[in-house]
């Protein structure tokens, strides 16, 4: 019996133990994280997937595990199908599969810590209609069989100075105080680690690539808040700059703090908090008032200095990423490169910068066929050799105290074939049609999608991902709300109106399965445009990302004048930037890179 | 006192007559038609209000008239604002301003054949919150007032061949029966007349400018339909084309019919049904199945046959069309003519077809500052001199047995401004983005939206209008489900895929108040579009519509090279399909309006 086996029919006589009929294991934790610590892995754990999204569920006789297009394949070599039957999200929902798998009155299980409320009101909906009910636990049957469960990160908060935050704590709380008034609340809970870490000014290191720490916090009319946070991590550094308008607490203290709010009206975001905060206010006597995170859209929105900061770190990420560019046209084509060494020499320029915290994501760095996996992971078994003939496609992105970036850039290795400067110079008309598009207030992102297809659509091409996610600043590189993509994409990001001062990517590709894989990514500013003669306030794109985009891999005559114009213009603009910071042949190369690109 | 505010003042009494506080009076039909008879015109006799979207609430102290954007300026010239409080739609709906407006314990009458079961709803749940209710009326209050409220239509049905519908009866009703096995259900009620009149193949004249009957149908497991028709509608050769398969009832007799549902599942769409129908079902015991009316996608996408019959009409109403260009080009810098006088002439070159039918919708024939009103609607009281340096817009269709029409071209009276020619050529530039469009299936309307508004955005500018409603074949000239549009469009019709078969008009435009309007116009076929080297089943649009578009208004520099391929490629094919059928001097002139554009 394989280990993971063996820990499927050790959670089956838990589960017993429990006296459940089964039990629901998602891949999230207590704060609704998109990247979540090693403690909080028990899909990894019970089931061997690594991807990065995912729901398990097991039952007496049968188990599943419910994975979405991406890792359709991924999962069928990661999970054994003897003992896992493979199920495709949002084809099939996990409440959909209960209602259809779970036996008459049974009692499935699920940990109020990992699910939002909407969730538990679905899958309860379905259980109901086969006589079954979902059942909350106080512990994770998981966590009990689990014996070398890692602790959670015992990382120190730091202080995210008022400088580089480009405002104090006191100041975005008295505006959540304002809301709160407005709204005829007593308190709002946040949940969202990045949200908290916005709020306070603060940062941690307890998720990895992203600078938040495990915590709540609760909001109080006055303007004051109380953080639930192990003690640990608090530093006199941290405390001081907190204040006394913000007391902290342990983070055991939440639960019971959550059941003290008898006759009051308490703020909570849905979608952002997990079904067990509601249900303690509840039961506690308070009133639950469902409205969205107040700190998501000021958050969203980049003050000046968020903005400067922004451009200071693109300047130098993009310094650090054009050094590597040369670097792999140099050793690309000699050979006894692989995609593990050449992420690591990036790494190493970052580093080299002496201002990079951490990678904003693990690189992406894909030769060839890798190249068709749009969320390639490059480990010690996949790592495979940089070849001529091949596309190498290298999306990154690093934190910086005073941004966060994210990149991708293709470079063929030799020389490309025709096709593949067709497919790439399509890709980057879509780039350009939507970096250059102008738009009035109350645009959203469904509507700018298709910009970035069209060119692809007229030959038959498309890719399966969003064009554009939100960007934090010195916090997650996928942040909410706003998102480019097509209507259907999970989560309402595509509905949502663009704001000035949002950041997000810009990042059209396309993939040839088994072969390469595209896709040139910069990150976008949203601006006010003055236009003269104009009569309707309008917003645009400013690109903030500075690196070339390979001349090698575009065909001059698939371009419009005006696409040609942006083209030579961005990279007269990089080298302006870049030559300021780059030095000797760095410099001379970035040179021969931008010049124009004729037809 | 004006007679509308007596007609206030005797709802009044009647209202009390029949114990209510208060009476809503939608401008709809108990189908829930878009365009409504004579018989059905209760808001306009009640308040004066002749536009074609409003909804009025009186209670015993206060009244109000709801309107959309379009109405702002318009309902105020024609409602007396001492009787009449003036409110938006959607930023105050109905049921909201009920909410503040009710008194404790008021009961508020409304029509059930006048109003969806959703509205019901949503005014019932806001009533409730002040303690009043909603009390549906046996008898219209309105109707027991208005002395010498015409008649419902007698006009009769028509039969409209197989061989232009392209598909029998038989097959359409045996295609619902098996749609109605799909679903469990044992019949389905149709109330939207283009949906009864797509479905047995027959036309009627009770509504203008749409060849639709008042009518219900069921439709029922055998394929079997009932229809419910007043009898003085019938004729022989109707009655011969409909079969033993429908049987034809009193339309009186609909309403009991309901009532024998005892056991059976009846599939009605909530949103083409007014609420009186599941109503009256279930309380006969019968059970609602809330589905989309099963002939909405098939009527929507076009067969052969149908699309056949539309490039005729497109032939044919493009040739009248074009000799009426010529016209207003010879006559209207002479002066003389009006607003009203070119319609009328335009309408002679349709009737001369010998083929129409009807027009498709009242001519919008609007110059200089009208043409900025995008629903202008010339009467003897509005009509305006056509003069030189003005822009003449005119947005016309015809009825034709084998397709419904709707294009709009503008004229420049002598020459044109410079900014005209900008803003004119920034249209067509949007009008080329959408026609030349190609897009994957699963694509809706408000992906393909922004093409249209671009080079509009792109100068500060932007039209409050959709860009593109369906059209149907010899039925409705807005027909539904889907939309090219904003998101925010009410009826979720930009939410709608696109699919292959249907007709969209491609209608982006630009208004300046007190000036002039521009909009050009054709309609779009979606098609499967074949794409050599593609890898994705691609959809594309054909423009049907052929008449030329206006040079003079045309600035060359402004115009890509693409555009202007496709806009010498729209001309070359206008000018040799209606080359072979124009005659003479219409001819000459076409060929000088065609001829390539240069640069």
């Amino acid at each position: 019996m394989s280990s993971h086996s063996a820990r499927l029919a050790a959670l089956r006589e838990q589960l017993a133990r429990q006296r459940l009929d089964g039990f629901v294991v998602p891949l999230t934790d207590e704060h609704m994280s998109e990247y979540v610590g090693a403690y909080a892995q028990r899909l990894a754990w019970l089931t061997g997937f690594q991807g990065s999204a995912g729901t398990a569920v097991v039952l007496p006789q049968e188990a599943a595990i419910f994975t979405d297009g991406r890792y359709t394949l991924q999962v069928r070599e990661q999970v054994d199908g003897g003992d896992w039957q493979f199920v495709g999200v949002p084809e099939t929902s996990v409440a959909q599969w209960l209602e259809h798998h779970a036996a008459d009155g049974a009692r499935i299980g699920f940990d109020p810590w990992l699910h939002t409320r909407a969730w538990v009101d679905e899958a309860s909906a379905a259980l109901a209609k086969v006589g079954a009910t979902l059942v909350a636990v106080d512990t994770n049957p998981i966590d009990a069989i689990w014996p070398d469960r890692p602790a959670p990160s015992d990382a120190t908060l730091s202080v995210h100075g008022d400088a580089v935050a480009g405002r104090s704590s006191a100041d975005k709380r008295a505006a959540v105080a304002d809301w709160l008034a407005e709204q005829k609340a007593d308190a709002v809970v946040l949940a969202a680690l990045d949200s908290i870490a916005w709020l306070l000014n603060v940062r941690g290191a307890d998720v990895a690539r992203t600078p938040v720490a495990l915590a709540y916090a609760i909001v109080n009319a006055d303007g004051t808040a109380d953080l639930y946070v192990s003690p640990g991590k608090m530093t006199d550094a941290v405390r001081q700059h907190l204040g006394n308008a913000v007391r902290v607490h342990d983070r055991a203290a939440f639960a019971p703090a959550l059941g003290g709010f008898a006759g009051k009206r308490v703020a909570v975001d849905p979608s952002l908090s997990v079904a067990a905060i509601p249900l303690a206010i509840e039961a506690g006597g308070g009133t639950i008032l469902a409205l969205r995170d107040p700190v998501v859209i000021p958050k969203a929105c980049k003050n000046p200095a968020e903005i400067a900061g922004h451009h200071a770190a693109s300047l130098r990420d993009g310094a650090a990423l054009t050094r590597f560019l040369r670097w792999i046209a140099i050793e690309g084509p000699k050979g006894g490169q692989t995609e593990l060494s050449a992420a690591a020499r990036l790494q190493e320029f970052r580093e080299a910068t002496g201002a990079l915290k951490d990678l904003s994501f693990d690189t992406i760095s894909a030769t060839g066929p890798h190249g068709a996996i749009p969320h390639y992971h490059v480990t010690g078994e996949s790592n495979a050799p940089i070849e001529p003939g091949q596309l190498y496609l290298i999306d990154s992105g690093g934190q910086y105290a005073d941004g966060t970036t994210d990149l991708t850039r293709v470079v063929p290795i030799g020389a490309p074939t025709a096709e593949m400067r067709d497919r790439f110079t399509r890709v980057l008309k879509g780039h350009i049609a939507l970096a250059t598009a102008v738009f009035p207030h109350g645009t959203t992102g469904q509507q700018l999608d298709a910009l970035a297809r069209l060119p692809l659509w007229r030959a038959g091409l498309d890719f399966a991902h969003g064009t554009g996610h939100g960007v934090g600043s010195y916090l997650s590189v996928h942040e909410g709300p706003a998102r480019i993509a097509k209507p259907g994409y999970a989560g309402g990001g595509p509905q949502e109106p663009l704001r000035a001062g949002m950041i997000l990517s810009n990042e059209p590709g396309y993939y040839k399965a088994g072969d390469y894989g595209i896709r040139i990514e910069n990150l976008l500013l949203i601006v006010e445009r003055e236009i003269l003669g104009g009569e309707t306030p309008m917003l645009a794109f400013e690109t903030l990302t500075l690196a070339p985009i390979d001349r090698d891999l575009i065909e001059p005559a698939l371009l419009d004048a005006a696409e040609r114009v942006w083209l030579d213009a961005y990279h007269a603009r990089v080298e302006t930037a870049l030559g300021a910071v780059l030095e000797g042949e760095d410099r001379g190369w970035l040179i021969e890179r931008c010049r124009p690109i004729g037809r």
